[in-house]
């Protein structure tokens, strides 16, 4: 099914981001929930929590492991999320003994959490490298166009003749803070999580700690103070972070559309939209674009902390929140660097005849 | 791909809703796009806009008429909207000469917003059945339990022993008040969408309203003044008629979160939520859902009271904004529905021992 | 203080609405609060709730009334409402024997809700009236320059030309149905909040109904089936009102800011803002405060559905939210229709010269 | 007037922050306005932009300058922005010659950004002050009540004993963590804006590096790469910030409503409110309140973001839009820290009778 734009049949071209979106694929998280699972063991035989050989006996049956997809999503709208089915198939297939000692002292939570966050690791350095791809292209325009003279407009009318490269640079420095941000947040936010029932590891006793360690270490994580469980700041300036990005493009989409307008025609760029109606027009699609997902990242955002308020050791309610909202900024934040990579790249020209 | 939990394989059991999400599918989409290109050919051809017999010659070619989704997908990424590459793909099925008749005067906008309004006529009466539904199991809950004593709490503190059947009445008269909004509303909602390039309907000359009144007669939907191209007051408007259910609903589930509290334990509900680390507990997870998408689908609404701010004679960036926010707060709000009625039928007490 | 610039004493001629931010003052919001105590006392002394006679001793007393105000902002610092300290202050006034029957039965989200519903009253009829108002205006343009021709723009881009008309009716028509919505909604909206200390008038026994209806009558409310102290979506769907006509006046600003652009200049209009730095502009302000008072609302409307998860028999939290929000989301829309009013009103020109 | 809350004169106890509030006076504001242009033109002086002596006949009239109220709100109703007038009636007040060389260069967003900015280095130390003091008050409690047990509950059940200390540990963190994230942003938020018209400082020739350099330095500000006239991602940030602080303690809000619930018991606090209806009731309002902060600050936060599609080299709307969120979400998040502070002091129990 396809609510969301973001990954429809017909407009995930244009407003999709297919690279991303593939790491919110079912299979995605559940190979990376797996991967969890497999550490978790290694980690708790080495601080023999297990008994030792059982990675022996159970690692390769997690390998062959598929869960019943079928019966995950029933039981899934039962539990609230997939970690109960999934964790009771799991061990259904590894069977006695060993199944006891599978996501042993480990929670739903810590799967899922965990399995975000490990594809956030993945997800960085895109948005990362098509930041910096932002910043290359615009400091290309400036070199083709960026003594050309147009027209600064101030309140909407127009002030005084400025340059081309006055104009890039205002949107290029915001990106480059945008990089700065990402390098601070990132360590913050790649972090394992692993706290248990209740957010204390209560049934690791005083292994708890050395078994997060190695977790930590294998899945190539930073290892948090505690577990963050209801500490959801994290994952919340994180999409402040996103909102933020999108909404430097939606400016730079803002003044596109402005600089083409024929009136105007400080900007020129090949392939514009069609029109089923008039022929003659070549619409600026993907400026237009980058202001829709700002106002949409916006409004997710706003969402998002909300989902701060995450009551007592963990909350169903602001938990789900974060799963209803964070994908699609993700996503969509992604869909803009996108186009306006693909946008910058087709000017032809900007400024004014003089 | 599955950006949002309203339609994922996993999630959507707990979250989505098949029976909406479903006009949601672009099959649905282009079966009422194709219905008004070929009801559009009948009333021009009616009110000879189009010479006789152009309907007798295209409405066959309509029927078997498959578009290509591949190229479809390509040049909306490229124009913004599915409609130009659709009608480009349509007269070329067509062919000469009727090819110049099929979607004559007519422009995207057209398309897809009265295909939405179609879908729109076949939901709202899903969701009104949902909310009486909902009304009728509260009535069933008042004849089971409405007698019995709970204690009555303001501020988050115990204030004095009430009836269960005070409480049932203040989750009930929202919903019937939502009833009224939605007789209120439909009217102004399910009308046509035909205005052409610009919103006058510049090619059909003098025909232009006669045409416009046979169409909305025959897609039986109402015929507004004029198009509403950048009038969007009535989908906005929709859109917070959606939120007020779900936080008329979020309402409820945060009322039963806490009488389902251990220590309070004033409701039971049969098959609660399951935990991978807890075999003892049974959570409300359906009522936690009910908050969750409350609080998602306030943060939606809010992003669709921007979309007001429609420039011109049509926003692309207006426009899609709406696309992006609009199906998912309808899809949510059906789920937030249908986890209520599932919900209140599981409940197996309510009130206290006394 | 100055926090909001709708009351700022720099700011509010810009983002202000004197007259509607008046009903805001804390004396207007006593003075209701007075009156519903002493309607209350009459409705109680008629329905032989209190003794005869009650009403003489304790109503010339009321008249003469004046709050510690101090001691009330302490005490509300405290209790979280004004209410409590009013009431206790109230009746040390009135002194014994009678105080013991102000306020009876009642609590103090009758003071508050009510005193805002009163107020309500009196706001509704001026933002209706300035709706009329600038329909009028609208009106008044067309009839000046309707039959001028102007380009219609799609997608930022020159479109077809159209007429002055069609671009006021699509201004105009929202309004209308502004106008619709607000009739629909006044009955439910203006009625009398009266439940007492768990929304089921204990202490009044069989008499509540009865002083109820006396109540309502005469304070010009209607009566609801049942108080509505956890039933927000009335307050809720008004706030979305709110946020509809500032959408649509925004809608209005963006436009009038593209069309005074100065290479479009298809408006134009006396006294526009000047520049410290650039004597010789005439900046579109008014049309720009229209457009930042629609995001605003958007975004308060968007924190106004959240409202709507109001637990258990009140909820200070989600109360008072509504609080923090509501009084700007109206003053704000009130801000917008008098901004409209007098930039329509200073229109010298539509269209262009042909 | 007082349509916020936040400085109203009954409800500001309760909700607003007299120290913060202080700083969005009109004298404040315009305090560091006139402290700007003093600053400018000493720095213009010292660079030979202006003549030589200009200092010395200049600054004690900006010493003595009294800014007519009335003219400048009736002039920034017209004009947007109230460095227009206000420059006026500055350069009238110096009279020929020397008027010329006031504001020299300078556009009035340098005037209003730099003011805020130069307020918000008094506010920041100010909400880190709190932040450590909150984070102090739960040192304490967990010094006091940090080994008692308490129940965890997960999905609103009971699931495991955890100790105090647990709970405060997932309190506390946030905090620290919100310190840290005001460090990095310090240096990126606390800068001059000063760029003139069209944010090139035109007229100042090669001279503005120089001027810019010794006025930031003068002013204790940093100096940005280039004037932010359309970067508002500094701003926004910071918002976000707030908003994030606000969530972390609307989740302790929401933790400590939930634990001070009549059959729950594991917290106790002094001071309670009162209700006007049941005398008997402690109502944790100062609770509620976070909570109530956390949700309106969240809304506030989401319209931030749509601020920044700030279109060209100055958007009226989306700079008007920050003026009317921003002082309320910092007024907001001062508030919450206040509260917060007020109700940790006033603990007298955790955790549960053993």
């Amino acid at each position: 099914m396809t609510v969301s734009p973001l990954d429809h049949p017909l407009l995930s071209g244009l407003l999709g981001d297919g690279e991303i979106a593939a790491y919110f694929e079912p299979e995605a998280e559940l190979a990376e929930i797996i991967r969890f699972e497999r550490e978790l063991l290694m980690a708790e035989e080495a601080e023999a929590v297990v008994p030792a050989g059982t990675g022996e006996l159970v690692l390769p049956l997690l390998d062959e492991f598929v869960p019943n997809i079928a019966r995950l999503r029933e039981a899934t709208a039962r539990d609230g999320v997939i970690g109960v089915e999934f964790v009771r198939q799991l061990r259904e297939w590894v069977g006695p003994p060993a199944d006891q000692h599978v996501h042993f002292g480990a929670t739903s939570q810590d799967l899922v959490d965990t399995a975000l966050v490990l594809r956030l690791k993945a997800i960085l350095p895109i948005l990362e490298g098509r930041i910096k791809g932002l910043i290359g292209a615009l400091d290309d325009l400036e070199r083709r166009f960026g003594a050309q003279r147009l027209m600064a407009r101030t309140r909407m009318q127009d002030a005084l003749p400025i340059r081309v490269s006055d104009k890039l640079a205002t949107w290029r420095s915001p990106l480059q803070r945008d990089l700065e941000r990402l390098e601070a947040m990132w360590p913050r936010l790649l972090v394992l999580q692993f706290g248990g029932a209740a957010g204390t590891l209560d049934r690791l006793g005083d292994k708890g700690p050395a078994v997060a360690r190695r977790l930590a270490a294998s899945l190539g994580l930073g290892l948090p103070e505690r577990p963050w469980h209801t500490q959801r700041d994290t994952i919340v300036e994180f999409a402040g972070w996103l909102a933020l990005v999108s909404g430097s493009l939606g400016k730079i989409g803002a003044d596109i559309c402005l600089l083409a307008q024929n009136r105007v025609a400080e900007i020129a760029m090949a392939g514009g939209g069609g029109s089923s109606a008039m022929a003659f027009k070549s619409n600026p699609v993907g400026a237009e674009i980058m202001v829709a997902l700002a106002h949409a990242n916006a409004a997710l955002a706003g969402g998002m902390y909300t989902a701060m308020v995450h009551e007592q050791e963990r909350s169903g309610a602001a938990w789900t929140l974060e799963w209803l909202l964070l994908p699609q900024l993700l996503v969509g934040t992604g869909a803009s660097l996108r186009t306006g990579l693909g946008l910058l790249g087709k000017v032809t020209s900007m400024g004014r005849a003089e």
